[in-house]
């Protein structure tokens, strides 16, 4: 039977906090800072963060690397009876690894309004023609999570008008 | 600048043999029979099956593994310039790793009715407010990929019954 887990507020801020965490090692990595854990019996069974830049992997998204992890832990490509935990809206991309996961349950923080495929352009952990439907929460301490990705494209433009103004620097 | 790369009735065929040779090692492997490869200047860069079953990995499709091999290949997250040939219409999870990785042109022969996210259930790569854009061949050599995968599912149900007429064997 599917069991989709349920936490206190404080268990959501705790699992949201270590999520952040991940997305601040990305941070300081030089990495869009997005991070995300997968909770079991309200044990953390994985965490990962965003490395494209450093792998030059495609797929190497904070969700589909905790998706891989949790995998490998339960030696199992069912993650049933887990929740998902992560910074920003999912994409594409690992809305689909979601659903091809089995996943029950996903708690984000800020959402993507340019990218967003479970919100904010499509819904499509809630789409009753795939196989899997996915109970989905979001706004989860959205601030923080959005501030540290502002932090990050602020820092990005800095850098790009230095080189303009210093360009043999 | 994008380049989409174009190719001859004769490589389409020759390219999509390749694939359906990937899906029929995944056959023999007792995997969902689905093959990819990733071509660039005319040349295999990367070929995959499925192996979500040996793995236990829910993100071991085809299409997401060449994605990866590719990636690893060129040492660049970005497939710019190449195409991917795969025997089955993508899900959503490999729909959104083709946006993620730039690649501009698919060729793929079955349909997925069920799960298909670039032209049965969603166009997820023709969406154009989405960060790219892709140009999608359906329908090369559907009738072989289809009937691999018929065939397996056949097989995959006469197992099931031998099971319930010889519960001890």
């Amino acid at each position: 039977m599917i069991q989709i887990p349920t936490f206190s507020d404080e268990q959501i801020d705790y699992f949201m906090q270590v999520a952040l965490n991940e997305a601040s090692i990305a941070f300081n990595e030089g990495e869009v800072p997005i991070g995300a854990v997968i909770v079991k019996n309200n044990q953390i069974i994985a965490k990962a963060h965003n490395h494209r830049e450093a792998e030059q992997l495609a797929t190497a998204h904070a969700e589909l690397m905790a998706i891989e992890k949790a995998n490998l832990k339960l030696k199992s490509w069912r993650l049933e009876n887990t929740a998902l935990f992560v910074t920003l809206e999912p994409c594409v991309m690992c809305a689909g690894a979601i659903i091809n996961s089995r996943i029950p349950a996903v708690y984000y923080g800020a959402d993507d309004v340019k990218g967003g495929a479970t919100r904010s352009l499509y819904r499509l952990l809630e789409d009753a023609r795939l196989n899997h439907r996915v109970a989905v929460h979001h706004g989860i301490r959205s601030e923080d999570c959005g501030q540290l990705l502002k932090q990050f494209f602020a820092q990005i433009r800095l850098k790009r008008q230095e080189k303009k103004v210093l360009p043999n620097k």
